[in-house]
Formats: C-alpha cells, structure tokens, sequence
C-alpha cells in the first residue's frame, strides 16, 4: 500500500522531531500502522533552517499553501504555534479536504469551536494529542480510555517550566525571580516567559481537557488564570511543615451548579503521588466514577515527546480515515450533536479550601480575632500555624488552613481580616486541593 | 441506530461492574460512542446470583452457548477466568463471528496465539484492555498513545494483592505471614493466594505487555517468575536504610540478545515515583526512545475499575467494527505478518544489579574475602552496609549492593560465597532496579 503522505508545516524544535523520529522508527511503525508514513512536504520561511533538518528526505517549501493545495498530502501537521496564520492555514487545510495534527494548545483552546466544527463538516479529523502534556497520551487516555466514566475532576501538572521553577524554590530555598533566571539559563523557560509564569500556557490546556472531560465546548475566556509570580519561598517553607507542596494545577471539576476550569497555585498533600513530581515533568490525575483515581506522568514538552504524541496521531489518522466519519473518535469526546451547555462557573462560585499566611502583631486576642471572622462566616479551620515571634521581634507569621468553603465567602471574610489593625500587610491566599 | 448488543459471560465481580457502570453512565456514554450499548443477555451457571445482578434489564441463562448462538449479539463478553471453558467459548464466539472482550490474562498470556490468529482470520476484535492492570488505560497507552516510540523497558507494579502485601511489610515492620494473612482478612487476597504471591498473575500480565511493545508472540512458558514468599522483613528494613524499596515488578526489556521478561521482587530507588505506590494500587512505567519515561497509575483490580477497561472496549469496537479490518489496530499492536522472533533470554542472561544479604562471622578479613570473589569476577560493588555486631554477638549482617552483572555470572560468584565458612547462612540475593 502507498505510504501515507505527510507535509509539515513548521521545521523547528517539534517539527526536527517529528522528522527524525519518523525516521529513525519508520520499520517499526511500518509494522504497528500496518502502512508506511513519510513526510514528503515540509515547508518553513526559513528554508535553510528546514532544509538542514530534513536534507534531502522531503521537498522544503516557504510557503505552507503549497502543502495544503498538493493533492498528494494526506496530512498537514501545524507546528508553527499561535492564533494568526496557524489559524488561518488549518481552517484552509481542512478546507482542502486534509487530516491535521497540530500541537498548537492556544489555537485550539481559543478557536476550537470553529475548527472542529469546520473538520466535522469537512469529514476530515484534527488531532491533537500534542496539544495537552506533551508525550503523554492524555487525550486518549480521557477519550478513549476513561469512556466508560462520568469523570469528575482532573488536576494536572501541565507547564513544565513553572513545575521546574517551583522545585528549585523548595529545593534551594530560593525566590521566584532566582529560580525564573536559573531556569531561563537552564533553557527550561523562554526568554519572554509571560505565558507559562502567568498560568495562560495551563489555562489552554485545561480547557482542552475540560472540553472532553465534560463534553462542553472549549472556553478559555471563562477559565480562572492565576500564576506563580507572587508566591513566596516562606509560604512554600510554611506548606512544607504542614505536608503539603504548592503546585502549579489546571483543575476542571464537575459541579451541581456548572463547571470549574481554573489554574492557580495550590497546596496538595505531600503523600499523594502528584505532590511528587519535580522539575520540568508533567503529570495528570483524572478521577472518574468507575475507575477511581489514575495517574498519567511523563515529559510534557520537548522535541522528541512532543513528536511522540504528534506521530501516534498521525497513526491513528492513518488507520482510521478510511472508516466512515460517523464511527470516528469525537474531537471532543462526545459526538458534536451531544454536547452539554453545562456552564463554567466564575471564581467566585468555586469551592475550595485554603492556606492564609497573615502578618500580625504578636499580641493576646489577635489569633481570637481572626478564627471570630472565620467562624460568623462559617468557615471552618483545619489547621492553624503560629511561630514563635523572634527575639525582639513585635510582628510574627499566622499560618491557617481552612476546610472547603465557597470563595466569594472566602474573598469577603478576607476583606474583614485585612481591616484588622493587627494584620500588618497584605494576606496571602493559595487554594488548597486534598485531590481524594 | 440501533444498541450494541453485548452479551456477558459470567456475573461474578466484574460482571455485575460492567452491567452496572453501562446502566449508571449509559447516557454519557451514548453521547461519546454515537450509539447505544446494550447487556442483553447474561449467562452464569449460577441463574439465581445472575437474576440477582441484571434483574429485568437482561435475559438470563446457564448456557454461555445461547449467547455466542444468538445472531443479535455483536459483542460477547468473557468474564469467567482460566484457561479451560473459557478458551472453548472464545474460540467458539470467535468462530461464531463475535468480537469478544475479556479480562482473562491468563488466558492470553497462554492461548493468545492461538485466539488472536482465529480472530484475525474470522475478522473480528479481541479486546482486552482490562487484563493488565484493571482501570489504567495501559494497553492502549502502549499500543496507540507510544505507537511512534522504539519501546526499551517496561516495569510495572501489575498485582494488588502483593503490592498491598509488601507496604504493609514495610510500615508496620511485620513479615510475609502475617501481612498476608491481614490482606485476606481484608478482602486484598484470595484464600488461595497462590497466583499473586507467586508472581503467576503478574507474569502473565508482563507477558501480554512484552508481546505489545515488542511484537513478539505470547510466550508465558519462557517468563522468569519469582515471587514474594520469601522476603524478609529485615531486607525491607535494610533496603530502606539504603535508599530502596522492595516491590514485585513486572519487567520486560529490548536487549541486543533477546527479550528479558522476568517477575521478581526488587529494590527501586525511593526517589522514583513507582517506589512510592503503595497499597492495592498499580503502575506502570514505560520508556520509549523519544517519549522517555512515562508512567500509568491506577486501581488495578476491583469490579468498577476493571468494568471501566472491558467498558472501554466495548467502546471501541462499537466505533471500529465497521472499519475494514486492516484498518483496525492490531491485536499486538504489531501487524500479524509483521511479528519479530525476537528470543525471550532465560535468567541467566540477563543484566541487573543486586542486593545481598550475607549472615557472616564478626571477625577480621570477611569482607576483603566477600569482596575478593565479587572483584575476581569483575562485578563492581555500589555501596556496602555492614551492621554492627550486638553486644556479646559473634556474627552480623553485610549488604551489599552490586552494579550490572550478567546473572550467570552472579549465580556463580554465589555459588562461592556460599561456600565460604565465614558465610553462616545461606545468602540472601534481590534483583536491584535503577529505573532510568
């Protein structure tokens, strides 16, 4: 049988990759795919850039429409990244009547509305499993593994970058900037870091998860973005002694009123496998009704993980375009006319609970007059932390861990609390998850 | 469209799991799958237990054969276990034109041959993601999720029963008696325990993994098994003084020589996230050459985590089996005509390190003499405890633990060290895994 004919669009760090890979295990994929695949196409402005990575092995093009209107290609993989031509170029290459892979979170995370329902017309597929925590197949462990379960939550370790900056601060002790510049130099974080630091790079791919999770469309715009910018090394210092590490998690829960999709730093329990996973790894815990927890780990980014998920996409393309488009696997899951409008629910309607690290006067009634608030809101305390003032020292360090309570109550007693003449500067919140 | 018809062979565990987890999440699940799927008729030669399961919603009978007879079923579930009755109805479903399910790694670690070759012949699925490690999506993990990856190894903590044995082991300090006899207390162990403690089940479970990552046939009668009967408390102890723990893994290794498939206790480094599962709960870690590691956690036994996997599919072969059947993935994750006879290596070939434990005389010149042999045979030495000897004690305990050595060559080294008159018992040894 022919061999599938693949054209990339993109020759950069993925891009080598997937070249090489395909390369390098092209007889043993032979025999799995049951069929040869072989990128033919390649194209990248940077000719010479794309030209060194593939040598004479495919034809290199500057302009990707020259792929997408070659009536050879089978495939386009999109490997350039962003909103705008990457846009643009799949819509046309579904247009084409082309299969695409792409590993492009924030494209899908923004725009999936549209392109899955322009592949569906088209009776082309997109897939993504590069999209969401690199090597590891998590997709496909949510959409085709997990099928049988009504899945109840998902919290996933899924930017490598901030995981690696959050081991260095517990690791070394040392403060966010240091470990930003330490993983900069280390290549675990761009130059321009704004998208991982800030959560949004998380936030893509919880919303790609929550879709298939829950069977909702992708919403980015209505997930909650919190980074780790403004964590502290003491609060990870503080967590530690209460047994628990702070963790960048995209979580997405089914609720009674809607759906949570947020990322924020959180504390979780030392003992719980997750708590365990350091530096630039990934790993996702998935809770469904039947199977219980499950775990998925490995390397969420880099060259030859990334191409890993995008080649086992292209070898599920290639064994299952010739099915008809009704028995494929959903983009989403759930087949486009099942849907849910469940709604996602705004910050303020999450329930969680919570670490405060409060500055205070080390003075009789102060510790009285915070639990007071918590208590008239109703707000119960699962832990409480008070060190010792130093030696001369007028001001300490009020630890508290909260149980479960709605946040805008939360958002409300904290205002109280920071009205408090003996709260000396401003609270420090960090959600905290038990994951059981 | 008209339901999937499924029909289940046997309503014990499991059975009652898939029949309730299709009716609780029946909508969900129709909204992912694009159809229904139906349990229509169920047969146990116990009517009574099956009534008391299924009440209406299926039909029930004693005789699997009206199942496999009966032109409306699709799908033919096998739930029974062993290799006698189960083997005739697969082979006779098979022959009837029925995708089959099934949770039997017994059966295919030892048949698998012979069933998948009549299924690829007759044209229909055998589907058995819930015959290794129960929830976790593992199966497919190796056989869609890695497809692009040249796999080198796979370790897995693959049975409950011993897992929970050795934790308890472990934090309670109390020997294999007595752990065992708390987890059949408990429900984590059969009151024949044989198969789990003697590393039968999770042979058979490494050996249906081994032919999936490899494309290698089923070879169950060349696996190396060795179970957990014999470890000692003190080794747990020891091993953790050392940085290990003890674990029952599932190996199976790309050598240059051969294929190594093995089952044996063995020391792991407690910095590695598989050492830190405990209890009932399974994993498995894969390393793939350009994924790297990647691990799958999970509850591996249980009636509605094991209903997930046979759920899943169910699944899907509801959404493959009208794709033409070269199109289907392979039952091996290899094409059949595109099997490697790659050779299973017998023990003694195989490259571990090791632990041992050695009862010697407290008296001066006994390590340069242990040492001697080991230096003799060129196996170099990784780290060294030697206890101190009690007050009044005339002999004491020496652990050593050994870089990479062929095991031959190990048995031999043993062999002399046993023969030693300053070696006063015989010699404790344990497979030693670094992992990575």
């Amino acid at each position: 049988m022919k061999a599938i004919q693949v054209g990339l669009l993109g020759a950069g760090t993925v891009g080598s990759g997937v070249f090489n890979v395909l390369k390098r295990n092209q007889e043993e994929i032979k025999r799995r795919a049951g069929r040869g695949i072989e990128i033919t196409m390649v194209a990248d402005l940077d000719t010479a850039r794309a030209t060194s990575v593939v040598g004479n092995g495919a034809k290199v093009v500057s302009d990707a429409r020259a792929i997408i209107s070659n009536p050879d290609i089978d495939i386009v993989v999109e490997l350039i990244g962003g909103y705008g031509i990457a846009r643009q170029l799949v819509m046309e290459a579904i247009d084409a009547g082309k299969h695409v892979v792409t590993a492009n979170k924030a494209l899908l995370a923004v725009h999936g509305t549209e392109i899955f329902a322009a592949a569906h017309k088209r009776g082309v597929m997109v897939a993504f499993e590069a999209a969401v925590a690199g090597g590891i197949p998590i997709i496909k462990a949510l959409r085709e593994g997990l099928t049988a379960n009504s899945i109840e939550w998902i919290a996933g370790i899924i930017n490598g970058t901030t995981n690696f900056i959050l081991s260095e601060m517990r690791d070394k002790g040392i403060d966010f900037a240091t470990a930003l510049k330490d993983a900069q130099r280390l290549g675990y974080a761009e130059a321009d870091p704004t998208f991982d630091i800030e959560g949004v790079d998380a936030a893509h791919k919880a919303t790609i998860m929550s879709a298939i999770a829950f069977g909702v469309p992708v919403q980015f715009d209505k997930a909650y973005v919190e980074g780790i910018t403004k964590l502290a090394a003491q609060d990870i210092k503080y967590a530690e002694q209460l047994g628990y590490r702070i963790k960048l998690l995209g979580i997405t829960k089914r609720t009674p009123k809607g759906i949570e999709l947020r990322v924020h730093p959180s504390l979780i329990p030392t003992r719980r496998l997750i708590a365990n996973v350091e530096g630039a790894m990934n790993a996702v815990v998935v809770q469904g009704d039947a199977v219980g927890t499950t775990l998925y780990y490995g390397k969420g980014a880099g060259s030859e993980p990334t191409a890993s998920a995008v080649i086992a996409d292209l070898v599920d393309i290639t064994r299952l375009h010739t099915a008809d488009a009704a028995h494929r696997v959903p983009h989403l899951a759930f087949q486009p006319e099942s849907m849910s409008d469940a709604i996602i629910l705004p910050i303020s309607e999450v329930v969680t609970s919570y670490y405060l690290r409060l500055r205070v006067a080390d003075e009789p009634g102060v510790l009285a007059k915070v639990t007071g608030l918590l208590a008239n809101a109703g707000v119960s305390i699962d832990a409480v932390l008070q060190r010792e003032a130093g030696e001369g020292e007028k001001q300490t360090d009020l630890i508290i861990l909260t149980h479960d309570v709605r946040e805008g109550t939360m958002n409300d007693v904290l205002a109280q609390m920071q009205a408090l003449p003996t709260v000396l500067a401003p609270i420090t919140r960090i959600r905290k998850e038990e994951l059981a």
